[in-house]
């Protein structure tokens, strides 16, 4: 293979490790060195039910992967209260950091992870696969069109997902020691992040909770929703929940375009995904038709958008190893951003539905 | 023709009453007999451009449409500011009526059309189009199923044109003498009705309107939108205004099945219509893709929705005329509650985006 393998190791079993270490395996500049968990057993199990390559070396301790020299850059998939103990760590370790969102329990956790990977010159991303489609490159294209989508003014992203019984009592996104920010922090993570991605990273000016959000007997969120505001007068809201059925949705208008997709977060099929883009729609004459109408746009892509993730990343960390490049800011920023406004929807929420002036 | 023919008369030649009389024409139960505007020469430049029957009588006042003894019923796209003036004095003459929206400036004015429509046995219903449509009953029959929907936990909806300058100096929607409600009582009132039609017409308990609303200098609304709570944990955003491309959705959420639409206050086409439906929609193994998918509902009608609307509406006039039926109270009843959650929004933005509890 012409490419240097970046050599990844996985910290913890978790479920979306298996999905992410096929895309380890599947990225052409990306392989899986070592597995750690704290069972070795569970290790053991995870490298042959997943077809890690035979020599991945396989710890019983997170510690001992990030002390494997062979070890390039890890994944951490674990539970969201163990991020920042474990990334920060990592990046002491000079270990290039693949973090699964939310990244932190709030922005001033995250920025000591940042602190950790900007004083060891290592990279930083979060896992949140679907800015690596190249569908999302499309649309964003769409979005930065003045002739095309003009000028944003509103926003709406749904992320839901109806889960069961023994989710609602086991999961590790239903406990306050946990995953502490439930709803909020797995599906809301992405609604928030689509929000600012439309919105091209501005930060809204105040952010709103909405009423009625629903939490468990430990008090973590299982649905919540909120509004974001703009300084210029661009409006968001969005919603997330475990209680609803399977819905990803962004909605994004301009003053001369629409954009609709409806599974933004996994595309419908794992090699094409579609949007709906609208520019200057309107009526016929008697308004009982339109004239024009929006179009389908469908991408198709050889890789699934965990691969060009993981494809992204280690390209990032090659460069940093091979040619001395600095780690790329843009990823550690956006996640920073998606936190900040994450942390201002459960103050808003605490403080009874009041608006939350964001800070930077 | 077998059926009785309700005779129409129309008050004022807005452009709205362009298409309603050719719906008028096209509806198999229908005609028109009378047009009467403050201009005669207005009047007659309309019955000549939208082809009226070469009998129909044309007036130079509302009051002799009102006075003809051959006219059963009304249709009125007269601006919202004239709406209980005209209406109340219609359903005295004993006319049945068929009011543009929004219905009135408020629901207390509303109440005074529906008390002289209920006193005088006259049939009252507003022009909301879609409510016609067969695809209206199709996703109605989806939404109401448990086992395909579950039961609702979120609705979006969303209506936006882009207006011109000319629109924007001039149309009676930016007026506040005239359509003092702007783009919340016109692209509003749709997405208002499409919320409350989602519940089942049950009222939520508060109605929060969105910061950020955009004002014209005379203080009317260009664009705006709202958040709505039920008691049992519903909740339901929307966003309207005349300052975005043409967008018109309604996204509607429950714990078994999603229902996505794009174009539901008109649709795409004049002879069928879709929309989006999903149930127990999840994941493939790995998380790549999703298995089952949503499926497309396509439905077609050989009357577009607003001949549909006149054909029910001079229905039930021919119901209470030859049968000796009394008027159906569901048409009022939801117009009344549209025009309810629009004061509130409304209120809403007054009192600084306070929530407001909804009266009944």
């Amino acid at each position: 293979m012409a490419e240097t393998q970046v050599r990844f190791g996985i910290l913890g079993c978790a479920d979306i490790a298996r999905k992410v270490s096929r895309a380890i395996a599947l990225a052409p500049n990306a392989t899986v060195t070592a597995i750690g968990s704290r069972s070795l057993d569970k290790a053991k199990a995870f490298a042959s039910a997943n077809n890690l390559p035979t020599d991945a070396k396989i710890y019983g301790s997170y510690e001992a992967v990030l002390d494997d020299p062979d070890v390039d850059a890890v994944y951490v998939p674990l539970p969201t209260s163990l991020h920042a103990r474990w990334a920060v760590l990592a990046a002491r370790k000079k270990k290039h950091l693949l973090l699964e969102k939310p990244v932190a329990l709030n922005a001033a956790e995250f920025d000591t992870v940042i602190e950790a990977c900007e004083s060891n010159g290592v990279q930083f991303m979060d896992g949140t696969m679907w800015m690596h489609h190249p569908r999302t490159a499309k649309m964003r294209e769409f979005l930065s069109d003045k002739e095309r989508f003009g000028q944003l003014k509103s926003i709406h992203s749904c992320f839901t997902f109806a889960v069961d019984s023994e989710f609602l009592k086991n999961d590790i996104r239903v406990k306050p020691d946990l995953d502490a920010h439930g709803a909020l922090g797995d599906v809301g993570w992405y609604a928030i992040r689509s929000i600012l991605w439309v919105a091209d990273y501005e930060l809204p000016k105040t952010v709103t909770a909405l009423h009625g959000p629903v939490f468990n007997e430990a008090g973590v969120i299982l649905s919540c929703g909120g509004c974001l505001y703009w300084e210029d007068g661009q409006v968001a809201t969005f919603y997330c929940s475990f209680l609803s059925n399977l819905t990803m949705d962004i909605t994004a208008v301009g003053t001369k375009g629409t954009l609709h997709l409806h599974d933004f977060v996994i595309p419908f099929h794992e090699h094409e995904a579609s949007f709906s883009a609208g520019t200057e729609l309107g009526f016929n004459e008697l308004v009982t038709a339109w004239v024009p109408q929006p179009s389908k746009h469908t991408i198709t892509t050889h890789l699934p958008q965990e691969v060009l993730m993981v494809k992204e990343f280690a390209s990032l960390v090659e460069g940093i190893k091979v040619k001395g490049s600095r780690p790329e800011k843009k990823w550690p920023t956006i996640s920073r951003k998606t936190q900040l406004v994450l942390d201002a929807v459960k103050a808003s929420i605490e403080r009874g539905f009041e608006p939350i002036e964001l800070g930077s």
